[in-house]
């Protein structure tokens, strides 16, 4: 008989509603805090900043969530994505388990970023919008915000810290592409940015800076433009449930049910959007999938964090959430998992792990690549080093099954391409990456820097 | 009702067998013959070069082919392929046309050039090969190769272009992820190597000068190692016709037929494989689908070469065959559509278009990026710069549709993506760009080099 390799769905199984986890969850992921009055926000104050759309499904409490059926017509130029069974990856590692892996890379800006940027820049054009501000570091959020604001005429305005766009300038090619407007930051078009320059005529950038000049561009566009982000907050976790939707009708085609899904978590987006559909089956269906996150050891969040509250940015104009965080002054090292280098975590998803509905485990950057490495040669994708954190854990877990004997189904989430990272593998291949583990001091010591917030 | 946009087989529509249009080419597409002797080589002769297997195809009269199972459990890694209704862009040109791709660019290599690796690696394996050896110049056939013998345990001996190696490590970099062995062209490691490095130490390499290198290993080997090509040869062709195949049975679930099939050409492998299908419903079944062969104004082999025999390479190593030529020596400048800069073209192909079964058409660089960038901002792809000679022709032609107020059904093959040719992107969108047109002197005075054969 015929193996089957991939599981595909029709357009027609396109998920119509999205998963929403706010009345699933068994603890609260904690108020919004404004990062000046240390008060919590009113949704009048976010719709300022984001989609109105947007804003009401932060707080909706309906479980499914209608999508839009313009979304869904744009969702059809790539999704429903396959579920592979990752038969030559099994076989080359020996192993008695099932490994399946769900490819969010073959949407066309290469990653999971574009179901949530699809909708974002459908609710803005709904309410009138001129265009979309955003940062972006490696590239990947703004890469899918300016396809997907092209789509809807919609200007996209990109802030990209100068360092990645002077080192990185496939990914400015590949906006520039899709139409969107990009400015390395920081830039003389902003106050923030002028002040930056003024302080170090040669900064290189930041993250901090980046997301304070497209933030202040919204704010004194007088309605005209909003800020949009792609991670972290709640409706972006949800716009990404379609993942693991279709996920669960594919698996229900293969006839086997995972006993562990996997995702990587930077902020926390792709991960969710493929886990909580398992685990709302998990609170409800008496199923009992181990999801599990897999973070750097060189940005151990979830791992080595400390869950309180803190500033979503390191320039403590973001809002102040309760997540894990290692403190926002907390500077990872350049590893090349660039999507992984965030101080903070999604509030939903750091809830979740403090309850014990999830697990977290830590690796090391070159652990991932020798699993990339591997899985390039057995299943032929380039992973992006993010994912190669996915494609690491569930490795292990598979060992794991060999040593034991145990035939488990294990699934993760593949969650882009690495075309755009062969500098990365280069310098893998050529010997010049490092493991980074930190003392405890050193956490400690960045933990300072934590607001203090009275409730 | 919902409008479908992607039309997918399941693994078990995988074709089981390649189409051969040996036994229905109305002309034969001529005698190979030997560069020295200039006499018809036999099989024998071929088979010391190329797998055994490999030369019986090339000579079968069979109309169909088994492809061998453990073949067709590495396509279902990635195939069958997409066929997609570009309703986008069929909007944002505003025509009646409706136009659709097939996409080739979902191979984990990124491109259409992996049916014939994995088939001309499982030949080799069979018949005990320790390897094989190839050249490459952009990368896109060495990355094919590299995979593909790593899944059958076979070495692969890349020859990379001395100037590509250096100018692009990525490419390089995917080779070696896949476990290529790669080595810039021309190297201390082979006598026709060394010599051109004793003609001029500081030369930066030539295709003709990687093949060189890369046939001497094989056939110094002792039978230890074979060569292999990536396009022109009629097996290599037959390989590719997995496309057509696919394409006929999604037009069925989509219920129309093309009207216009377009590839582009640079050896003719990918568009041979798109259009033969069609053509033999052309030849039997009553059709008339066009088949349309596009190249650029830069290498217009079909469009203003002589079809006449000469040299299948520069050094003169290669046999002669039969084709549109443009001479051997002729040296296309550096066009970002590296695939497409080939002096000559597929015997078959040329024979076919010198009978006239199928069309050929030149088109200006400028023109087909242009195209390219259309076609991502509506569907989203970014297109290798070959590629998007294809969607240049399929949006000229959807315009005349336009002009008519006719509603054709216009096919392309979309051969592969451009996530590694981004700096070419760069380069048209910073105006850097330019066309190349060639006065009739100059192709005349490039073909005096034609060698006198005597048949």
């Amino acid at each position: 008989m015929d193996q089957q390799y991939k599981y595909l769905l029709d357009e027609k199984d396109l998920p119509r509603q999205w998963y929403n986890i706010n009345p699933d969850m068994p603890v609260s992921p904690g108020p919004v805090l404004h990062p000046v009055t240390k008060e919590p926000v009113s949704p009048e104050f976010l719709m300022k900043l984001f989609p109105e759309e947007f804003v009401k499904q932060a707080v909706s409490m309906e479980r499914y969530i209608d999508i839009p059926e313009p979304i869904r017509e744009i969702y059809k130029l790539w999704r429903p994505t396959p579920l592979y069974r990752a038969r030559r990856l099994e076989k080359a590692l020996d192993t008695p388990a099932h490994i399946y892996y769900k490819y969010e890379g073959t949407s066309p800006v290469g990653s999971h970023k574009l179901n949530t940027a699809v909708a974002q820049a459908y609710y803005g054009k709904l309410e009138g919008l001129k265009g979309f501000t955003t940062e972006t570091g490696a590239g990947q959020w703004g890469t899918a915000l300016s396809f997907s604001c092209g789509l809807f005429d919609l200007e996209c305005i990109v802030y990209m810290v100068k360092v990645s766009y002077e080192q990185k300038p496939y990914r400015r090619s590949v906006m520039q592409t899709y139409g969107g407007d990009v400015t390395p930051s920081p830039s003389t078009t902003t106050k923030s940015g002028r002040a930056a320059l003024e302080r170090d005529p040669n900064t290189t950038g930041s993250l901090g800076m980046a997301i304070s000049e497209a933030v202040e561009v919204a704010v004194e566009s007088g309605g005209e433009y909003k800020y949009s982000l792609g991670s972290v907050l709640g409706p972006v976790l949800m716009h990404q449930t379609v993942i693991g939707l279709e996920a669960l009708k594919q698996f229900e085609m293969a006839g086997e049910y995972p006993d562990i899904a996997i995702g990587c978590v930077g902020g926390g987006s792709n991960f969710s959007g493929f886990a909580f559909p398992f685990l709302y089956n998990n609170f409800t269906a008496g199923k009992s999938t181990r999801l599990i996150a897999v973070e750097p050891t060189a940005c151990p969040t979830l791992t080595r964090g400390l869950y309180a509250f803190d500033y979503g940015d390191t320039a403590k104009m973001a809002p102040i959430v309760k997540m894990h965080t290692l403190g926002h002054n907390f500077v990872p090292p350049g590893i090349h998992a660039g999507g992984l280098r965030y101080h903070g975590m999604a509030p939903h998803l750091c809830a979740l792990y403090d309850h014990g509905d999830i697990e977290a485990v830590a690796l090391h950057q070159l652990d991932t690549f020798k699993s990339a490495v591997l899985f390039a040669q057995s299943e032929g994708i380039i992973a992006a080093p993010e994912s190669s954190h996915a494609i690491c854990a569930a490795v292990n877990e598979a060992l794991a099954c060999k040593e034991e004997g145990t035939e488990k189904v294990i699934a993760f989430n593949l969650s882009g391409h690495g075309h755009l990272d062969l500098a990365a593998y280069d310098a893998y291949l050529g010997d010049e990456l490092r493991n980074y583990e930190y003392p405890d001091e050193l956490i400690k010591e960045s933990l300072k820097s934590l607001p203090e917030v009275k409730l």
